[in-house]
């Protein structure tokens, strides 16, 4: 990074490429730019590498309603390095190498205090602002003047971005870039989910419903833990073939040949009673329902890390609740950003956490688009795309 | 307890009172039944008392499907005294003072051997059968010689009935007989409910749908765990004024008067973001979801603990359940009851624990069809039957 180039930028508007989503489902245009400079507890970050997760494809469908905004940057799993800072900023400085996150920390209000929970009760509430302290204030404009929305306070497909503090997490220099990107969503999330939401223990069965970057990160979780039999459900093998057996996954299930049975009733018959635990990454309330009832009466556990593509409900039987059965949903994997992704960096900084393989494909930010159909086709697991290149 | 009458009945059939369930939804008539002597693994026990549960109600009113069967004897709650013994039954002697549950522990399973939960493997997934390991033998037979059905493995609403050691507790003497009934039910579910599912803790906000002895039972052990604020839901605030507050209830919400606001509405504005706890003990889906939805994202709980009275599913939202919500269901409040049940009467005759005011009425054996028209009623919380009276 050079320290004389940072310098000059600071305190004024910088001009560069974003990728744009002007209209639903549409191919992102890449244009230039202008990212203003950090307000008070906000930082401006030069994005090094971006990846694509189904998130981003769930809003970039996304036609109407609250949610929908245009024009707009997506992307919220990155690495970047900080190019300035605004008043009122502690932690952070030029040069550092940091992770946006969609998910805040205040570190101030009770929850961030307390380890009960990752929800920050100051700011998780509000998905809908474009800054998180200054509303629908945007710091994108578009060649035209135009404002351009920001996404779930990260916009990650652009050479600069601006994020809040809360958003923000420091982490080591050390860890490969395209690796730490992938620990500001998915990953993080995953492991997350089976270490802090789960908890799962030493000889556990484990159901993994969907064999993207969430669920093998959740395989990871669990085979450390000591899972003793790790059963992926995805309509690909070769996830389970190729990357999935690599994470710790000792049996596969293929929904398309389950025939006429249940995938929850091939999973029950798999662990005798029901698996433990289940999780699903996916993101379908019909899945979700399968994973709940592939679980063990009195004590099985689900987690639901998927978000519904159309926000169905999810519907349970109440007498399958009744017998003991749990589930839950998180948002990071009951993580806090800021405690715990450092953690995890060290972690695979020791060798300790598996992480490869996870990238299947790279591309230079021109090709962004291709990084969509991709994901699209089922055969990425995770797509980085760098800035530079 | 006469020994003598005891043993000049010992290894031959009793002829008794029972009152008896011929068809759905009719008063239940007092016959004389034949009980047969205990098989190995069995105890035939003299039943002193009996509480009316809403279960019973719902079996009561059921029409067809597997667990419909007629002629049946009801009743789950009771106390009684061990008249004699079958082969292989250690820990239980003529005169024993004994609760019957309908919940299992075999003491010898995974499950029964961890304290993870109640889920007895080797028995709780039976419900159907009359006798525990006898499958659809009974032990009752009317005066025409025609075989009358067991209930969830008690039956409790005759004189005399045959129980496995595998739903028997043995409990102190001490304790007044009518308590000791609530105790082998509804009390024992709310408590453990409170503390062994949710483990609710000191300063937590709690909200609670129906305030029956279940919801009362959530109360008081919610209260002896520090909650700081106990939100009531009931039709009938005479359950709040009269009986509520001496449980540390110390709001109450009557869905009556909510106006165009949902239940989960007004308990959210009066905990600020939602109740970290909330029970449902009533048993209606609808419920359920309001009880799910009064909860606060990031860390709220929601425990079911009531029989969905038509069996309806349960729908949730899947980003409500996304945003760090936990509901889970339990049978007999996460206890095991014969290590769980001697531990509540021990805290009963310390005087830890109040179940002062939950029996409202008392009738004799021959009035019993009356307690059925208490609890439609609304008015009784528990009813006392007494067998002798």
């Amino acid at each position: 990074m050079d320290k004389a180039s940072i310098s000059s930028t600071e305190g004024k508007a910088i001009r560069c490429k974003a990728a744009i989503l002007r209209k639903a489902g549409e191919a992102l245009v890449i244009e230039e730019i202008q990212v203003d400079p950090p307000q008070a507890y906000e930082v401006r970050i030069k994005i090094l590498c971006t990846s694509l997760c189904h998130t981003d494809v769930t809003f970039w469908k996304l036609e109407s309603g609250p949610l929908a905004r245009f024009p707009r940057i997506l992307g919220h799993e990155a690495v970047g390095v900080v190019e300035s800072i605004g008043d009122n900023v502690d932690g952070f400085k030029q040069g550092d190498v940091v992770l946006p996150v969609f998910h805040p920390q205040c570190e101030e209000c009770k929850e961030c205090k307390s380890p009960k929970s990752n929800w920050c009760t100051r700011y998780t509430n509000d998905f809908l602002s474009n800054t998180r302290r200054y509303g629908m204030t945007s710091r994108f404009k578009d060649s035209f003047g135009e404002v351009i929305h920001h996404f779930i306070f990260v916009s990650s497909f652009t050479e600069y971005t601006v994020v809040d503090i809360a958003h923000l997490v420091k982490i080591s220099p050390e860890i490969p870039v395209d690796i730490a990107a992938l620990l500001s969503c998915g990953v993080a999330t995953g492991i997350g989910a089976a270490w802090k939401v789960a908890d799962v223990e030493e000889g556990s069965t484990v159901a993994i419903f969907g064999l993207g970057a969430v669920g093998l990160a959740v395989a990871e979780g669990v085979r450390l833990r000591g899972a003793a039999k790790i059963i992926g459900v995805d309509l690909n093998p070769a996830k389970f073939e190729i990357v999935g057996k690599r994470y710790g996954i000792t049996d596969f299930v293929n929904p398309a040949l389950c025939g006429e049975k249940k995938i929850s009733e091939v999973i029950r018959e798999m662990t005798e009673v029901g698996a433990d635990y289940s999780f699903e990454c996916i993101g379908l309330a019909s899945l979700m329902e399968e994973a709940f009832n592939s679980t063990r009466p009195g004590s099985g556990k689900t987690v639901i890390l998927g978000m519904e593509q159309k926000a169905m409900p999810v519907s349970l039987g109440s007498y399958d609740l009744l017998r003991g059965r749990t589930i839950c949903g998180t948002l990071f994997g009951g993580l806090k950003p800021k405690l715990d992704i450092p953690i995890l960096v060290d972690r695979y900084l020791k060798k300790e956490l598996n992480l490869d393989g996870l990238i299947t494909h790279e591309l230079s930010f021109e090709e962004i688009n291709k990084a969509f159909d991709l994901l699209a086709e089922g055969n990425s697991i995770r797509c980085v795309v760098w800035m530079d290149k």
